[in-house]
């Protein structure tokens, strides 16, 4: 088991412990939840492969990302009730999690020798997409086309990923630097508020 | 022609049919019940097909299951009207169809050798995900994701098959004992309202 | 670069470009935007290929697809402010783009070699699911299920295709005369405003 298998697995469950604390709201029964869940955590790589025809998608052959993700959502789903969990608790999580999920979604489409335009597309996908069906799901807009920056910062990491891999900085250490770009747009955006502008607002 | 095809024939009409019916109330036109009501009877299987990798999906080089959709929907549209359908009449059709789509869809992934947890997620993705996309589709928060035990009747039935497999039970016979348990629990839960926590209900 | 390679990047900036405009009123931001602009411009043809098996998806390996739909949008997104454009004025560009994807597609299936109801259907899917797709992120029941023939033209310029192909009618002739009775079905209810029956009314 590498390190990058841990971490991923690691995001997946933050995935779905947000996703079960954000369905706390809704009319969900516990079957609803626990799929909702599932679906954010591995939602944006089974789109990354679906589109990139790496077929059957990566957790059809190891179930472990499905375990990770459905024991996650269900101890929340129970803890929840007597935990108090700080409003801000996962974002770091969160963005660390989008950061590395962002990593390896870019990673892995440029494995396959696409251009770069679509490697930071697939990048970013991976790290969003999962939230994209987990709001659609939630009958809700997707909550990554309202907010600030969030999906912004996903894709500057795949670019920077790209780029220092393109002037041939060492792998690992690509990796790492975009990660740490990705996380800390985010974190910004986050603490001064940061958006981009909306059509109405510029009317 | 198998009996197997055409009990699947079968229920992709009855998901075409409580589809279209439940369509009325909505402010779709003809064309657009119609769509919705074949995607409802084919979308589970094609969504189960996208994930596991076999391409191009069931229903492209056979014909007859679009078909089937189309003219069971067509013909619901129009009889509709002169037809007083009780409320409760599909049912125990409706449960027939969701046990036959649980167990041909958890039998389609274990012959492709995935872990038993992926082949139970790939039976209920086949019974219940026509659904979710027709519920998606009419912008509703999908049904079996706030109602009575529907999509685990059929996680119950797909792991049944499954176990019943395992323990070296006949084929068709494993399948038809899956079928039975699926049906039951789906209507035990009708019958008296069974239903798993929410959230909301447990704070 | 063959002349239906440029128009069908012009069809897929036509989808760009009005799903923008109709952004407007949304609660989007700038991303959010660009985000559905583009898969407005692409959506369509990629379910198709998506349920053909023809993986991966036709614009991963050419970026100029994706990089169209950018542009586009972000071009409408910034003059919208200094252009006042008239309500119809993409109306014509836009069954253009429709006919355009709809024979492109039915084309791309019939090589295939799937049964014709199915080439049929991938025609009008590669026509319309980049709206739908649109449609479901921005929370609405998908247009083309409500409104006055859209998806029912593409349908039948489909069939047209196909049939013209079966009585032996050249290739580049089929296209054109295809394209032209899609154009004249959907400006016709248009001016018209020829609807299908809802059940709705019927009752």
């Amino acid at each position: 088991m590498s390190l990058i298998y841990i971490l991923d697995l690691c995001a997946v469950s933050v995935c779905a412990i947000t996703a079960t604390l954000e369905a706390r709201r809704s009319e969900l029964d516990m079957f609803g939840v626990l799929v909702i869940a599932v679906i954010a955590g591995i939602g944006g790589g089974t789109v990354r492969d679906l589109l990139l025809g790496r077929l059957p998608v990566y957790w059809v052959h190891d179930a472990t990302y499905v375990a990770v993700g459905l024991v996650a959502s269900t101890l929340t789903f129970f803890l929840i009730r007597h935990l108090r969990v700080p409003k801000n608790f996962f974002l770091i999580p969160d963005a660390l999690g989008m950061a590395l999920f962002t990593v390896i979604g870019t990673r892995v489409a440029l494995n396959l020798d696409v251009p770069w335009l679509i490697a930071a597309l697939m990048g970013m996908i991976t790290a969003v997409f999962g939230g994209v069906i987990r709001d659609i799901l939630c009958n809700e807009v997707p909550l990554i086309f309202r907010t600030d920056i969030y999906a912004t910062a996903s894709l500057v990491g795949a670019l920077m990923l790209i780029g220092l891999d393109d002037v041939g900085v060492e792998h690992n250490l690509a990796l790492m630097l975009a990660m740490f770009g990705t996380v800390a747009i985010r974190l910004a955006a986050i603490r001064w508020h940061i958006h981009l502008p909306r059509l109405r607002e510029m009317n």
